[in-house]
Order: structure tokens, then sequence, then C-alpha cells
């Protein structure tokens, strides 16, 4: 395989000419091989009109055929899996095991996602029978099932070069809805982008789909992006990045002549609440988990656990004790980009000079060893010096967290109460606290898309039942999540057919139910 | 039943003192009797915070004692339909036979939405069963299950002064997902909503719901719907009206500092394609129809057909005579404001004056007869001339349509893919010339939330299948609808539970299925 540093319009290449720029090695802050060409407006308003064609056909396909596609991707992936994970490790530092298992990932939820299309999972076909006789007027036949929206644009996120990036869950979801994908590479991975690209371009031309159905586009700022959220054809967006990258898709989005959707998943510092009898219990198999959770991936999850409540007092010492030390002890490890690292320092900092906050912990990093090397950081203070000073719930992306001690479990539905909205919220407890604590788990259940029991919220499962999004900041529509099979509905609208033929129905509303699917008919579930 | 001209805010009433105004008969153009008094920017706060607090105990509640809640609010209002249908008619001009059916419908809605919240329809549980031995890393137990969104704005629409009102379709689908309700009324029928606003607080004291679980903000402007989208406690926003309002809604939702959805209805044409075998074989029959359908409710009906396609040449002729007569023919009737009534008369004039337009017929409505009297208007047109002027694809509000002759079988195809976002499109053909115009099919199936056949677009069935929603600017989110029991799912989110012991589940998502539900269980349906 061989980097062009070309965008993919369709089935062909861009032309070089925009700004040019080239993947960094994290490790050195040196730039690796292979010049990049940013995607000029030309490039976007074409690429945007191939998928506009393409849609109308790619959304005529059946389900079986969008999936046999998805398959093929995640074939070629893992075909020419040892290229992919030698670039994505050169330009994001991410450690080769960790890629092989991203790898893993991004195949499954590809296939996962061209499953649920071959099966239907997410038509959501629904049938109310036609009734002649109704008085004073006659009931009409009236069938219903989601169909594709449109080209979804897809942004590529720094910290996870595979699994939310070209072939990432946006693609997968996207893909298996029925929509056409223009995809902004993140320019932290360029090279691996353009690996898997190609790929993706290649497993379109094979299955015979208008080539407008795939396209990548590279820019060295936010032209691109700007430019392709704000093109009249694309009709949602897909991104996972910072709170202020999808705020200003999301302002873009919301201003044009016609406003569409964006699913951004944002920023959340994933609380974790952890309550006396736990405490007593397990302090130090918290603690060490904790930890785990907190420095793993360098901090670079969407899902670390930024906020630590526990009830103040004596119980806390052993508790604090091995978080400390562990802490302390943790190796410095390389971020994705000296960008980011340079953030998270300036994070750390802001919380080291906080009145009222204790730095309980800091694993030393050495700027010598590198443009990108952070070591883990722990912070300790009181709820009410938390209530008074917000600033210091905001995320700060990395392998630091905070711990709140409260004086009363009032303090601590308090703090549950003020929190912004997250991915996930965590309550370490004994079953029987948990019971007597439904309060907390309600407010929980507002602020959060998954409540975790006893674990640790790193580590999101590709599942059907699970909700990676939550109230905004965690993401910018809390009705949605970007992983799982729920993550294709994002891309689907309900139409309805009354007194259509049968044979002219979607395949999915006639009457004989060709597909085999659960239809809702006459207000009943029906299995096939 | 008495009107006080006052806001509800909870269990109280608002104070006197902001600028006042009154209903006005549209057939008379006379004040009706009753002042009503603008809510203040304070009752606003105090209403969303009221609502705040009465989630967190209505957001608990089973299904079941929601669908109590909602069956009670429609006894009520059958109980007490007489005042209301009087004053309804007063302030509408609305026909008493219309007023009837509406309050039906009315009651059907809130009772189908009942059961749905009784039934668990919408509660989407999802359970992926744990795996411990899976590698590399165990598998965790994740459950995932629909819950309510929080507090709704919601807007009554001029249109349905029930239906789409006060407990109209927003009201009982939000409050059927477990949200409270702040509805603002609509100044053109200000004590039908007191009456039935008095009637929803009545079925809440009684429920022993918290008050501010339901409140009604009378305003003579528009300060306290801006104040109400954006109330920080305010999680999204029903509407139903004009393009121009629900977009300002949209622009506030979304400069909020945490952006809520907005799930307006809003501009919809409603575009007839009639082909060539329809217009041969049942030319006056169809012209009939559609007459009825224009004209039903002086027009004013979100699916009025405002544009019709038909093959241009000779065939023609007997389907624009007998419209032109039927129009021409058609007895004046009362708009439900003179301000409406303006807006069509102006939306009448300029497709009068319009190049190449020419004005088929018009039924003479005299001003000496009221100030919100209207006749019909039919004009007719070239689709080149729909081309060069897509102003004239806009809606008119009212009992006048367009039909635009197209000279080819591309043409009208071109006329498909220019049209905006709609809630319905209707095709009459042949069933022969429906499977031969699979491509038209496919285009209007991206453009309209319903399609029908052989069928006219009023008269939106309250079922399970229904869409009435569509692409910008038909609504504002094209992937919701707000007729029928899907419109609940606009204000529910997931949730997901991972590893929590059984008992302290929703019951939703418990292992022996207290509810009955049909689940998905680990990516299989399973019925109760």
């Amino acid at each position: 395989m061989k980097l062009e540093g070309l965008s993919i319009i369709g089935g062909r290449r861009g032309a070089p000419g925009g700004k040019k720029f080239t993947g960094i090695n994290p490790s050195t802050g040196a730039p690796l091989p292979g010049e990049f060409h940013s995607a000029s407006d030309a490039e976007v308003d074409a690429a945007a009109r191939l998928a506009s064609a393409a849609f109308s056909v790619f959304a005529q396909w059946p389900g079986a055929q969008r999936a046999a596609l998805l398959d093929r991707i995640a074939a070629l992936l893992e075909a020419n899996g040892q290229s992919i994970l030698e670039r994505a490790n050169l330009e994001t530092a991410l450690p080769p095991a960790r890629l092989q298992g991203e790898l893993a990932r991004t195949c499954f939820q590809l296939r996962l996602c061209g499953e649920a299309a071959r099966t239907g999972l997410c038509a959501g076909a629904r049938i109310d029978h036609a009734d002649p006789n109704r008085k004073p007027l006659p009931k009409p036949d009236l069938r219903s099932v989601m169909q594709p929206a449109g080209p979804v644009a897809v942004f590529g996120a720094s910290n996870f070069p595979l699994a939310f990036s070209v072939a990432g869950g946006d693609a997968a979801s996207a893909l298996a809805a029925g929509c056409p994908i223009i995809v902004k590479a993140h320019p932290a991975h360029p090279g691996t982008s353009e690996l898997v690209g190609q790929l993706i371009a290649e497993a379109v031309l094979e299955s015979g789909a208008p080539d407008g159905l795939f396209s990548l586009l590279f820019d060295a700022g936010f032209d691109a992006g700007a430019a392709l959220v704000g093109h009249p054809l694309i009709k949602a967006v897909g991104f996972t990045g910072s709170r202020r990258g999808g705020r200003a898709l999301m302002d873009i989005a919301a201003a044009r002549p016609e406003p569409i959707p964006v699913f951004a998943e944002m920023s959340s510092i994933n609380p974790v609440f952890i309550l006396a009898g736990a405490l007593a219990g397990r302090a130090e198999q918290i603690a060490t988990g904790l930890h785990g959770s907190v420095v793993l991936g360098v901090g670079q999850f969407c899902t670390n656990p930024g906020l630590v409540f526990i009830p103040a007092g004596e119980g806390t010492k052993p508790f604090l004790a091995t978080l400390e030390n562990l802490i302390a002890a943790t190796p410095p490890g390389t971020m994705l980009t000296p960008g980011i690292c340079a953030a998270y320092r300036k994070g750390v900092e802001k919380l080291s000079s906080a009145p009222g906050v204790r730095r309980a912990a800091i694993s030393p990093a050495d700027p010598a060893a590198g443009p990108a090397i952070a070591g883990a950081a722990l912070f300790a203070t009181a709820a009410e010096t938390l209530f008074g000073n917000p600033s210091l719930m905001e995320e700060v992306f990395g392998p630091s967290t905070l711990v709140v001690e409260c004086a009363s479990r009032e303090q601590m539905l308090e703090a549950a109460s003020r929190i912004e909205g997250q991915l996930t919220a965590t309550i370490h407890a004994t079953p029987d606290e948990l019971h007597a604590n439904g309060d907390l788990v309600a407010i929980l259940s507002n602020k959060a898309g998954r409540l975790l029991f006893n674990g640790f919220p790193t580590g999101v499962e590709v599942a059907h039942a699970m909700t990676h999004g939550g109230p905004f900041p965690a993401t910018s529509d809390g009705r949605s999540t970007s992983v799982g099979t729920r993550a294709i509905e994002r891309f689907l609208r309900p139409v309805s057919y009354q007194d259509f033929p049968d044979p002219v129905l979607p395949p999915e509303l006639q009457e004989a139910n060709p597909l085999g699917l659960t239809r809702l008919i006459d207000g009943k579930w029906r299995l096939a």
C-alpha cells in the first residue's frame, strides 16, 4: 500500500495544490514520510455532488447488499492490517497491542452494523391495516419504515485512529443505514486515514456501488470540514472530538438555510460515586481499578473518569493512599499529539494552582523524553470548593483525576445534580447501598447515557444495548449513541406509505413479510 | 367553567400586570369576553423550575400511572366538551361539527398515547447478557431503555385549537414519555386554551402528581415563548405553526449554552403528482377529490395540497375544467384570524400577478362579509415557469392550489427533485403506472414523510404507522413525527445500565420482564 497524500473524491484522487501537511511522530516530533494536500472547496463540492448521486442508488440497495459491502471493508482491513497498524503506531504512538485490538473492534463494528442491515434490525416497520367500515371516515392502510437520510459527513477522531475514524462507528452506521459518507480525515493520522480510505474505495468499486458512496478529504485546517457541513447536499454529520470543535460544527449546521442534525460526541468527565460501604469493603480494589481506568491509553478515552466523589472522613485514607501510590508510580506515556499533551499539561497546571485543590500525586514526565510525554496526576478537594469553582468540572483530556470529598449524602446528591451531561456515571456501592440510593441513580440517569455499577467507564462495548451518548455537552444530541447498533438510527427517518399496492411497497412493509422482520402490526409486535 | 385570563403556573394562577389581550371573533372582528394577561419572565422561570422539580417525580411513574392521567384528561375534556366547543367556535370560526370531530380526535390521541405508555410501546428495551468467559476481556451485562428527556415546552397551533394545542399531540406525547409540559397558548384561542388548561390542571391535581407537571402561559406577543425556549431547565420543544415562527425557535434553541432539540412542524405544500393513465381514466373523480382537499376547513391544514403536477396536453382539459368549475363555485369561508386571511389574500395576489401564471378560477369573497372571509383560488402554470420562479413553491396557507403542467415525464421527475421537504407527497396513477414510476416514488420518499397513492393528503390518521413529519422546512427534524405513537419517541433518550443488580434495574430491563415487553435480547427480538 502506497500513500499519495491526495483526497479521494469518489473514485478519483483530488488535485495537489492545497495547503500541505505531514503526519508527525508524537514520540519525536519529527515529520513522517508522505505529504498530504488539503482539499479545495471545489473538491468538497464535487464529493458532495457525487455522494448525492450515489445516494439515489445506494438507498435502494437491500440490506444484505449493504452488509456485503461492510463485510468486505472489514476483510480488506484485516488483510492489510500490518501496514495500517505500523503507520497508525507511528502517527499516534499508540502501542501495537492497543492498535491491534482497535482494528479488531473496528472490523467487529463494521460486521455488526452489516448484520443489522442484513436482518433489518433498524427497519422499525409498522403496519396499520385499513378499515373501510370505520365511521365517520374509512381508515386507510398505513405503513411506515425507516429510510436513509442522505449523504453524511464524518469527522475522524484523534484518539481512535481506526474505530472512530475513516472506517469507524460513524462510517459503519451511516453505510448500514444506506447513506453515502464523506470522511474528513483527522490531520493527526493522515497516513492511517489514507490507507483505510483506499481500502474502502476498493470495496466500493468491487461492490458495483456508485463511486460517490465514499470520499475522503484531507485538510490541514478547518476549511474543508466547515465547507462540508455547510454544503446543501449533506444531510447529517457524525463527529467525535473536542467540545469546541463539536460546537463549531453544531453552529454551522444550525445556521444553514436547511439545518441538519449533528451527532457530535464531545466532552465528558465520567464521574464516579463511591459510597461508604464500598469504600469500607473494597478500598484497595476500587483504587486499583480506578487507577487503571484513569491511566489507560495515557488517559485518552472519552470515558476516562475525571471526577471521583467519596464520603469525607477517616474511611477515605486507605483508598487515597493506594491511589496516590499508584498514580505516583505510573510510568509516563506519549500522548497522541504534542498539542494534546500541551493542553493536558495546561489542565494539570490549572488544577495544581486552583485554590483549595490539593495536588495529591504526580508521576514525573521528563519533557526531554519527547514532545508529547505526560505523567499521571491526582488531585483532591472538598465538594464546597468544587461547587464554588465549576471550572474544576471541565474535562482535562489525559491521565488525571480529581477526588472530591463530600461531607454528607446530601452533598453527594447535590454534586450529582450539578454536573453537566455525561457519557457515563459510575456508582461503587454494596447492593444494599445501591438500593437505598435510588435517588442518586435517578439523578444520574438524567445526566448520563450509561450508568455502571461497581465497574469502570473505560471500555465501551460495541453492543445492541450500548448508549455511548448523553446530554450536552457529552454529545450534541442526548437522544443518540455513536456506538452499537442504535448508532444506525441516527441516519434514518420514518416514511409512511398510505394505500400503496403491495408489490410497490418497500419489502419491509409488504404483507407477506419477505424479509422476516419483527413488525408492529395494528399496535402489536409480531415476530416473523 | 369560568375564564380568569391568568396563566397557570403549576397549581397556581399567574398575576395580572402583563400586556392584556382578548380573543377575537374572526367572523366579526369583535373582541370576545375575557381579558388575558401576558406571563412575565418571572412566571416563565417559576413554571420551568416547577416543571423541573416535577420531572424528578414524574419520570419515575410507571407507564400505567401516566396512562391513567392521560385517560382522565380525555374524560374531563369529554365531560366539558360543550363549553369548550362553544368557545372554540367563537374564537376560530371553525364549524361545530369540525370542532366536535377535533375533540374526539384529541381524546383518542390522549388515550392512544396513554395506551403506549401503559404497554411500554416506546420502551425500546434491549438486553445484552454478560459473558464472563469472553476473551480478551469479559463481557459486561448491558441493558438499555428509553427514558424521558425532561420538561418540554409546547406551543399551541392556530389551526387546531384542540388537537394541536393545549391538550394536543405534543402535550399527549410528552406526558406519555414522562415529561412535564409548559404550554404557550396560541393567542388566537386563549379562552379555549384556558378551559382545556383548567381541566389538565384538575387532572394533575387529582392524580397526585406534583403540580409543576403542567403550566399554561398566555402572551400577547413572543416574549414568553422566547424566554421559555431559552430557559436552561427546558429540555425540548414541540411546535406547530409558521416556518418563520418555527425557525425563530430553532435559532433560539441552537444558540443556547446547552442546545436542545426543537420539533417544529412548519411548512408544506403537499405536492400531488397525477400521471397520464389516472388523468385519462378518473379526471373528474380526481378533480372532485382534490377540490375537496384544497378547500377543506377553508384550506387551513398543514397537509393542504398546494401544488399539483399533471402531464401537459389535451388530456388535461376535463380535469382542469372540472376543477375550475368547482373552485369557482366554492362558497367563501371565514378563516381563523383576520391576520391569516390577510396573508392568504397576499399569497393569492402574488400568484395572480406572477408572470406566466394563469388565474384559472376564483370564488368571490366579499370583504364586507367579515374581516377573515376568503374564497378559493386555482392557478395554472408550466413547469418551466415554476423552475424559473421557485417562490411559486412557497406555501400559501388557505384554499388555493397551483396546477403545473409538465411537458414530459423527465420534467415531472425534475419537479419532484426540486421541491423542498414536505409532510406529504401524493401520486395518482394506475397500479401499472405506479410500478413503472419507481424513480418518482424514490425521489418523493426522500422529500416527504408520507406518500399517498390515489388519495388526498388532508386527513391525518392518529396511528402507529403515521409519519406527520418530513425534511426541512416541513419540520425542523425530519427524523420525527408529531402525530401517532412515534411522536412519543421525540421526548425520550436511551440510557444503558451496566452490571446493575436485577432488583435495582428499571422494570423494563429486569430479567423476568415484569411488564411483558417485546425486547431485543442478545440481538434477537423476543415477545413476552
